[in-house]
């Protein structure tokens, strides 16, 4: 990474607004220096009181929905209605090709040069505790840079959702027509997390199928929602391309965030995600240390071996592991 | 728990079918002392050539559903057929009260006092963790006693399910119908790990509704389902009651089991479920190890505290815990 900087600077460049330095905090807290990762600690303490003030909005959906457009056109609404928006992204597959991240910084282009945006990628690496760990740590940074919108992407599949949505106040879920079977898109896990359900590419030829497909979810979704929670939340179309839906959009968001506010249960939930934050930390920690240790790891490796060759003990076999894991910290 | 035996004396007490001999090494297993968790593992050892043989199928559906009187019925046509049948329980929640449980040992009477069948409610304890991974040795346990068919019913919800889910070969979801919106109990997290659908209760004047909403679920199913995935799991109605169901429900299962070892996907998920196991189970141990340090664990309820009163750093927060607790271990 750039050369470090001092936390008071990293701090005023911060609170000034300097993109290059929020980037390179950014950058600090991704780091996995032992040094880094103690000014990192600093700078966060050090701007907490300016965190925690951001609309805090998860997006999820399967490929081809149309994430990028969304957040594209999402992010410039959000911009003329005077908010600063800043967009994260979680992304523990690395499945992803070139041309893709490609063609999302293309699509997300016009966001990513306005001045009151910020749009910062996931970091590398392959474990999403640690990928998750971090982008908490850069909304707070966001936060402190002034951003009162922030974005979080979810690229990958099934867990990624879940460490979204504890780090998120409201979730998005981003839906298309099919060819027929418009529900097969919609991984039920994350039915479940989502407080607004929104149909993506409602334009053209296809925008009655998208209306269609609204009355349809209208009607299974409270049919099929958790037992003791009544059905209300919203269900919309829009297109990212053209723009239409998307106002409305936003006022459906705005007063449910309000309805959230007014019942407690939006301070409960930041209440119960810091704390799940602290558990979820200390375990990844916990592992982190486990696993750098490359004899254990060695050993780790062996055992998954002979677990795939023959029938073998997963429980002794991890309470060696661990054995042997604090006798070498000793 | 009781005085103790030598690893030989429960092997031998187990092969040779001595019920009090395999509750023992059950208790055993569950216990948390450092010498029976030793003993335990030497035990599994033993005895793993003799496990891995029985069908291991997961009970779930959320309470009035029907479990127990469902499992006493399942259980006893397991029986009937030659199978040795035990029943295991998951239930994280400390929240069913004395008269309920009371209530499920009469509901399975009939079950517990046949000869082949064996009863054993889930050990005491409040980490979700520590019941399944005891959960998933007393199955081993009860395979090398010769139980060809084991019931793993989850009593809890949500991470229970998952955690069943993750030892089990196939899951059968009970549901019942409700009052016009029968659908209202299906968890959707559930649906998607669910290999059967079992609507109980079809007898007397509710069997046409149970046979209505059959039909609902082998219409709505299909379009749920994830993307990828050919919709072909049975849907089936039952009386735990009159035993009306259970014949047919059984050879679906059978027959449904079959084509999971044609495919070669029976075996290769119980790969996954080994490694993943060996993974739970590390991180368990690490955690625990944490958590029984009674100076980190006082210092974590104070971060817990800091987290609920001020703006605080979780990440912070636990990089100093966990820095402490190795500190101390040194």
């Amino acid at each position: 990474m750039a050369k470090r900087h001092s936390v008071a600077q990293y701090e005023a460049g911060i609170l000034a607004g300097n993109r290059s330095l929020l980037s390179q905090s950014i950058s600090l807290v991704e780091s996995e220096l032992e040094a880094d990762r103690k000014l990192a600690n600093q700078l966060i303490e050090q701007v907490l009181p300016l965190t925690g003030n951001a609309l805090r909005i998860g997006i999820s959906g399967i490929p081809g929905v149309g994430k990028s457009t969304f957040i594209n056109s999402f992010g410039q609404l959000l911009l003329s209605k005077g908010h600063k928006t800043a967009v994260l992204t979680v992304d523990p597959s690395s499945g992803k090709s070139r041309g893709s991240i490609l063609a999302d910084k293309t699509r997300m282009e016009t966001l990513s040069h306005h001045p009151s945006a910020y749009v910062r990628p996931s970091p590398a690496g392959k474990n999403l505790g640690g990928i998750s760990a971090k982008t908490r740590e850069t909304m707070l940074l966001c936060e402190a840079a002034g951003f009162d919108r922030i974005l979080v992407e979810t690229v990958g599949v099934g867990q990624s959702e879940t460490s979204v949505k504890d780090m998120v106040d409201v979730f998005l879920l981003l839906m298309i027509t099919g060819t027929g079977d418009e529900l097969q898109g919609i991984k039920r896990g994350i039915m479940e997390w989502a407080d607004i359900f929104v149909i993506n590419k409602a334009d053209g030829a296809n925008a009655p199928e998208a209306e269609k497909m609204k009355q349809v979810l209208q009607t299974i979704l409270p049919l099929i929602s958790p037992v003791g929670k009544e059905w209300d939340n919203p269900v919309k179309t829009c297109s990212a391309l053209n723009g239409k839906g998307m106002v409305d959009l936003l006022e459906s968001l705005d007063v449910l965030v309000e309805k959230m506010k007014d019942s407690g249960q939006f301070q409960q939930t930041r209440k119960i995600q810091q704390r799940q934050w602290l558990e979820d930390h200390i375990s990844f920690l916990l592992l982190k240390k486990f696993n750098e240790n490359s004899s254990v790891e060695l050993e780790k490796q062996k055992a998954i071996e002979i677990l795939n060759q023959e029938k073998a003990n997963p429980i002794g076999l991890a309470e060696e592991l661990v054995r042997r894991f604090f006798e070498i910290n000793q």
